[in-house]
Formats: C-alpha cells, structure tokens, sequence
C-alpha cells in the first residue's frame, strides 16, 4: 500500500487568484476542445491563441502532443492510461486557470466521465469549463487523416485508436458545438470569441495591485 | 507492456513563448525552492510572490501542499513516488513558464538527481531555471516544526520523514543560498528580487502583439 499524503492542505496565500486577473486583465478559464483525431481542434486552437493575442489575452494551448511528450511520457493509449491523462491535464489547467491563463486544451478525450470529471474538478473551485465539442464525421476525419494515423489504425500498426476500434462517446451537453466539416475556421474562432465575450471573459481590463 | 506514445511532436503553433512574454511584460521562470520541511521555503514563495506582484509581475507558487491534493494525489513519499512527484512538478513549471508565468516551486525535493533532471529539462527549452537553497540547520527547523510534522516524525506516527529517517541531499551549487536561521524574510526577498533583476528577468516592458 502506498503511503498517500493525508497531512496536506491548500496553502492560499496572500495574492489571490482576484489578484492575478487584475494584473493580466483577464480571468483564467479552460476551454476544453473534444473530438476525433483530424477533427480540427488543434488547428481551431492554434486560430484562436493568436486571434486572443491580438485581444492583448494570453492563452496556452495543451495538446496531446506536447504533454505526451513530457508530463505524461510514461502513459500510453490504454483505457486506464487515457483516463489518468486526461486527470492529469484537468489538474494542469485547473493550475493555469489558478495562475490566469485561458487554457486551450485539445485532446480527443473520448470518455464522457473523463471531462465531466474535469468540468467537476474546475466547478469546485469555481473556475470557468467551456466544452467545445469539434463534430465531425468519421468518414470526413479519415479522409483528411493529417497525420495518416488512420491509414496506420486501418492496417493494424496502431491499436484502440479512437473511432477504428476505440470509442469517442460525443457530449450531450457541451457549451459550443461546432461542426467543423461545414463550418469555416473563420467562423469557428469568430463563434468561440462571441462565447467568450458574451461571458465577460474578455473584457476584464489590466489593474494594478495595492500594497 | 504499456502502448505508449511514439508518433508524437512538440506542436510549436503561431504564437511563440517570446509573444507570450511581450504580452505579459515579462519572461518565465522557474524559481525552485529546496530546503528541509519548516525551513522557511514556502513563507519566502509567500512573500516574494506579493513583491512580485507589486512590481506587476505574475508568480504562480507550486507546493508539496496545493500539488499532492491535485495532480499527485495518487503518489506518497516512497523514494519512488518522491521522484515522480518531482518529476511532475517540473513538467508542470516547464509549461507555465512557457506560458510565460514566474513559478515559485516549493518542494522538500531532497534529491539531488531529481532536482537536476528538472533543471536539465528546462536548460533544453531554454528557459531559467533558478535553485535557492532555503539553508536551515535541522534543529532549527525542528523547533519551528509549524506543521507538527516533526513531533510525529520523532513518534514514528510519520515514516520516510526527511531529516529524520530520510536523506536531504543538500544543493552543491545553487543559484542562491539562502540562510533561513539568520537571515530576516525581508532580507531573503531582497536577495532574491536582486537576483532576478540582475538577470534582467525583471525589465521586459509590456507590447502589443503584431497582426
């Protein structure tokens, strides 16, 4: 049995994460973007970083490739291993919420109780979950196959690829849904932005800290 | 065998680390923390992120506390599990200074190993990593004890206790060594604000990112 920290409590601090948001103006919130591989959701992400950035916001985009490369280099693609990613990036975006980022998180994410529990872990601590759904038909995913990991999945080089022989359990309730077969990029990041202003999410102005 | 990652890259995207930190006035960093429990290390993070702020920078503080009730809930203090909870803490510093925060990591990481492969791991990316040694002699921090820790340590309620029955390797050459047991807290955050204006981490100016 392991011997699991039980003697630990959050340590607040003085600054508070109200502190942070006046500093950058801007509150933190995860935009979380689900959907099959080639879907789009990277490209809708990369979009919007810089349409945020020229908004003066800051975003950080996490994506499957560079945290599979570093925190998570030691998970692989089984069920067990799929839910413990996607808890430890919940718990990394909770963190760059906390510190005040707009995170974009893209990760097909295919297990419905893995985001709830990440849109849970964020509601406790009153912290903004946006789930995008990034729909799109398998047949138009496979198609455009930009990675050819579905030319790879159909011939058996990679197994429990998501949609081949792995599930993707689409969100019931998802704030957006875009639909990125029909839809241009333009207007998915123009619709993503309309969300974000309309939630006042982006009209927070910079404020100095008092002494 | 674990069917983990190969056919995965660093996704660099349009927006760059260097756009990020003319957004925010600022370049990350991390600011590692090592030091026996009680040592001061987490005062210090304290009260350096409130300096921090006043002179409208963003700190984020990561600790043994905020972090093992989150992402590392599912790891104790074997030697093992201390490795990978550093391990992970570097990850997760990595990313925010890549995102463009100053990271005051506080952790025991008693480990000379694991405190390198972090610092190794952000020499790659380029990006500063800065150890302070929060220097206390062990029966000063004993006396302190502010959490009781050590009273359990001494009655066994608490195994694998660093100082009491687990090694602290102390840092051979640190950033900055700081003495907890002579030196007042103001003192301690001078130094460190000196430090880190001397590195010209201190003097970005805020800029509009460019169409």
């Amino acid at each position: 049995m392991k011997n699991v920290a039980t003697n630990v409590h959050w340590h607040s601090g003085d600054i508070t994460r109200t502190d942070r948001a006046k500093l950058l103006g801007q509150l933190g919130a995860t935009l979380w973007f689900t959907g099959l591989s080639g879907s789009g959701k990277s490209t809708i992400a990369v979009a919007l970083e810089k349409a945020l950035a020229q908004h003066n916001k800051l975003s950080y985009r996490l994506d499957g490739d560079n945290i599979r490369l570093g925190i998570n280099n030691n998970l692989g693609f089984s069920a067990e291993d799929r839910t413990e990613n996607i808890r430890r990036v919940g718990e990394i975006s909770k963190l760059l919420v906390d510190a005040g980022v707009i995170v974009l998180s893209s990760f097909i994410s295919p297990y419905s109780a893995d985001r709830d529990a990440v849109r849970k872990l964020h509601k406790e601590s009153d912290m903004p979950f946006i789930e995008i759904f990034v729909d799109c038909p398998l047949s138009a995913a496979e198609d455009r196959d930009p990675k050819g990991l579905y030319k790879k999945a159909r011939a058996g080089e990679i197994k429990q690829f998501t949609g081949i022989d792995a599930p993707y359990e689409a969100p019931s309730n998802p704030e957006l849904h875009l639909h990125s077969d029909s839809q241009s990029l333009e207007t998915e990041v123009a619709l993503i932005m309309d969300f974000l202003t309309e939630r006042g999410l982006l009209t927070l102005q910079h404020q100095a800290v008092e002494d």
